[in-house]
């Protein structure tokens, strides 16, 4: 029953064949075959120990679809059902945040692939609980990166009430960013890229924004004021805030997905002065996910992706640290 | 039909008698003998020209209530009604906020005493649109903070969903202050005041507050950490922004209603976790008006005032530059 995976075995390593014996599959688990593994950025922070939170040997991976294998008698999924996990791996359901849906928010949740073994391996035992039913008409590739970038911008855009006629500007064009374009789309917004990449500019077009523009650039922002409902930055990059708060409608709000390092810093009068709002949006409840997954096969929506096998993993994985990568990598087994 | 009116005639100037002709009344407005106006921190501004925005002679005042004398043909009220005013004295009622009963973020709204007269006098003609029903058991006195000082803290309680059972922490316990822990006592919440001043904890307690603290002590704050649903900052000064963001609960909103100094700071990182938010809220719309009036004499709210005659003007005006008034200083002709 031993699992063949890749591991870091220490911080800013490359990744190794590595195989780790499982824990027995509890009653609420079940294990999975894995088909498919994106690489989010998050795996990269969690390779470095960006973030001081990881132990190794350390498998990465939290984009992961596959087929049920087996399934603990509570796990209320069927072996051969394609399903797909994300970022979550586990919350307390006993707290209000758990009782009230936001899961996402439990304070003793915890990870995929932080103290656990993530999805760059052939196999992965999971609380099925954070396990999602694939629709049969989404690709198993394209659908991957869906359970933790897409589920990271779609549920702000619901939480927030984004919906059909409002102007939305995504900040940052890349994995989740692409994501966020092609569901704004679908929900009828008209929406702005902003990127600091010029040739990202027509291809955010391509990707379905309706404006591109320079997300650094001040001139640009300036002449945004006002327009936008609601701003979804993606990036974790230090912007430009206060022309960024500017660039709101009244009651317009700026959605934070990444942290940019250092202080965010901006005159109160910013927000009160038609009653703006700066947030922060932390990936996506159980619900939120299964709603993004629903969306995504109403609308056809996947990520644009780059394909490559699980034994490449460590070209793939630099791929994603060049910011070479349109727009996602996913790993194939 | 001259108007008696008291009236700066240059910044930060004691007010003096001032005799004023009111332009004819228009189809839409009505002149109201004015029996009772509040006076707000914002009519010091205005004396002061803080904002740069007065022009003299300068007559403040926009916490007004009082009877309607005249009412042109499309005002909607009657000769004889009891009824008050706020901050807000027109918008344009065509644009997209207007239309979605956002009037108060108009961008050519009017301010009842900005470049008109107010209601340190004995009367005032108005668009009847920014004029509200007094509900009659409503005393008029403790009615006139309601108009402004109460729309602005009851508009964002309602906007942000603040409902019974929620944990709501008040920064800032004066003429704002003090209406919201009443309104939010009514609403069911359990509450905090947050005071810089220590004579002001036990008052916060008779005013309805479950708990009082320090508004700046550094270690009171942090023994809040994760405790409130809701934040409300009535004061314009700078806080630990940082340790009122950590003592948001997940989901957690801190809403600002005056605006502090200088530039707020923070990471990012403190918005991201737990999904808190940063707003601002600038004063209540017609229709939060009209709620509010109606919450309040439901709940028997109004403010705690100290009475001073309109000939006294600049006496009850200092008390208020002294910070003494408890809580608001309303002006009876």
């Amino acid at each position: 029953m031993t699992v063949s995976a890749f591991a870091a075995l220490a911080a800013k390593q490359a990744l190794v064949a590595y195989d780790y014996e499982p824990a027995p599959l509890s009653r609420v688990e079940v294990e999975i075959d894995i088909s498919h593994c994106g690489i989010c950025h998050s795996d990269l922070h969690l390779i470095d120990n960006d973030w001081s939170t990881s132990s190794y040997p350390l498998v990465p991976g939290h984009e992961i679809v596959g087929t049920i294998m087996q399934a603990g008698p509570d796990a209320s999924h069927a072996v051969g059902a394609r399903v797909g996990v994300g970022w979550q791996r586990s919350a307390c359901f006993q707290c209000d945040l758990c009782k009230a849906g936001h899961e996402n928010l439990c304070l003793r949740q915890q990870a995929t692939c932080v103290g656990h073994m993530g999805g760059f391996a052939r196999r992965i035992r999971i609380d099925g609980r954070f396990v999602f039913s694939l629709p049969p008409s989404l690709d198993a590739a394209a659908a991957a990166p869906l359970l933790c970038g897409g589920a990271t911008v779609f549920a702000p855009l619901r939480r927030w009430g984004v919906k059909a006629g409002m102007q939305v500007g995504v900040i940052g064009i890349g994995g989740l960013g692409h994501l966020a374009l092609r569901f704004l789309r679908a929900m009828g917004c008209e929406t702005t890229a902003f990127t600091s990449s010029p040739d990202k500019r027509e291809e955010a077009i391509r990707l379905g924004a309706d404006h591109a523009a320079s997300s650094t650039h001040a001139g640009e922002l300036r002449g945004n004021a006002g327009r936008f409902d609601f701003l979804l930055c993606t990036v974790p990059a230090r912007l430009d805030w206060i022309g960024y708060l500017q660039a709101l409608k009244p009651n317009g709000v700026l959605c934070l997905v990444g942290a940019p390092p250092g202080l965010m810093q901006f005159p109160a009068a910013q927000l009160l002065t038609g009653q703006r709002a700066i947030c922060g949006s932390d990936i996506g409840s159980p619900g939120a996910i299964r709603e993004m997954l629903a969306f995504a096969a109403e609308h056809g929506i996947g990520a644009q992706i780059e394909r490559a096998p699980m034994s490449d993993v460590n070209a793939a994985v630099q791929r994603v640290r060049d910011n070479k990568a349109r727009y996602r990598m996913v790993l194939e087994n």
